[in-house]
């Protein structure tokens, strides 16, 4: 990949038809791609993120001319065992004072390099952070709105998938409009109901990061987790859909991860656990549906 | 309509190949067709609301055997001019005291009659009527919640149809699924702003009968108002689009609604101003989204 980017200006693994900007460079060695940097995009999939990132960690440090460098994590998951969020985890393996901004919102990177107009969230917990971010990342095609809500931004980001595996679930059982709607709601429902517990604010996961990047993610076809879940509802096995993708689907660990998070605090997840059941245990798709449907019924409410 | 349900068991204007229960007697009388009735359903479009149920007020009223009738409101749009409700104007017209209902949520037709699965709420003042509701048209494949937001079940099942236009207009400039997540999700942030002035829970808009039914009319395939939409982003006049159809698209009557209602109680409403000027004032749909766009850069908020 780092060959191919420096020669032929394209990543032969993601949108290889994308040409780059000639200006951009690639290397494998962490710490020269970080040296000198005033701002650092982390992109790396949830379960390596400490170990790449603590990698990283001693070229990020220090005083730079400008007070610092910005580091902004753009990972949509959830840390395996340890259940944190990413900007949690580059807290613990940055330099201390190093200030951390997420962004997320529904934004296919196909449709952003084709310019479509976009609309993300950058979160921090100072805003003048925030605000470096969108002056950073604000183009004329893609708004930026600041966020302070970061706990709410991430795990709007990272839970949003597992809904999208389970709306996916649906599609692949030949199910219609009707029940994917009613399960996105009731699955934003459990996801803002654990936030909360959390501590993040409940119009967070109303917004951009929450309820815009969950309809992307679950109706869009350009969505890995959708179609991963689209494949286990037609009756394959997660072994063998995983073994013939190269790319991640974050919303399999972070399925696990999120019934975990709900356990430890208390936090019903029906949609999380029956799509877990499916992925680790064998139930029927059809079974798993099934047992959502037929729960009592009762008043609308999430709180 | 009246012979062919009669005679033939179907109806020919809507879902003509799906057969209706033989024991469904049709009637153009619409005494004679609420007289007896304990429960009746009230399905016109919102601009003859008041003068259809006004004539069947007479056959509704008195005291009933099991204590009065109760009316469930099906209909999905504001009085024109008046800007009232469904319910508020059934409050109007019929006798005093008669418990009225709403039933709304994500529920296209077609997959309903297919039994496909399917969750809707149902609202009343009070929770006992809203409860007998949920008894009345709960079955083995669809769900109904019980809710007593009234206004605010209303006002989303209203509004959705005017995002929903405007995401058919988006579609049919091309523009793609970062774009339309984008505008559905401020869209109903502004819904949820215009709620909250006339007094509905904003989070019956994080629900059923808002999120999910505006991101099933918004997206789905069998949406008259989104198609619609996709019609007027091609090119299309709106005299042109409305001559061809025989169905109500609730949407372009409710965009002007909308904005009478946000100058009334002095909530903006971008996305409904902008269609308005689509739909009415000759405005190119490209022009509305550029205004949409650019708008400044600010803090993600909606209250």
């Amino acid at each position: 990949v780092v060959e191919s980017i420096n020669r032929t200006h394209a990543n032969p693994l993601f949108l290889p038809d994308a040409a780059l900007a000639p200006a951009l460079r690639a290397t494998g060695d962490i710490l020269e791609a970080v040296r000198h940097a005033e701002v650092v995009v982390s992109a790396t999939p949830s379960h390596v993120l400490r170990s790449v990132m603590g990698r990283a960690a001693p070229g990020i440090g220090g005083e730079g001319e400008r007070g610092g460098v910005l580091v902004v994590s753009v990972s949509k998951g959830l840390e395996p065992e340890r259940l944190g969020t990413p900007s949690s985890v580059l807290a613990e393996v940055l330099p201390a004072g190093t200030p951390v901004a997420v962004l997320s919102g529904p934004s296919f990177a196909r449709e952003v390099y084709d310019r479509q107009p976009t609309a993300v969230v950058a979160a921090a917990r100072e805003r003048q952070v925030a605000e470096r971010v969108q002056q950073v990342f604000a183009t004329h095609s893609l708004r930026v709105y600041s966020h302070t809500d970061v706990v709410g931004v991430e795990l709007a980001g990272a839970l949003k998938n597992v809904i999208a595996l389970a709306a996916g679930i649906l599609e692949g059982l030949g199910l219609g409009h009707n029940t994917r709607a009613a399960l996105i709601t009731r699955g934003l429902a459990e996801i803002t109901r654990l936030g909360m517990a959390l501590g993040a604010d409940p119009r967070t996961f109303a917004g951009l990061a929450g309820m815009g990047d969950l309809m992307l993610t679950a109706t869009g076809s350009l969505s890995r987790n959708r179609t991963l879940g689209v494949e286990l509802g037609q009756g394959k096995k997660l072994a063998d859909v995983l073994a013939e993708r190269a790319t991640v689907a974050e919303g399999v660990n972070t399925a696990r991860a999120a019934v975990a998070l709900g356990r430890r605090h208390g936090v019903e997840l029906p949609v999380a656990e029956q799509v877990t059941e499916v992925l680790f245990e064998g139930k029927a798709p059809r079974d798993a549906v099934t047992d959502l449907m037929e729960r009592a019924l009762k008043a609308e409410q999430w709180q």
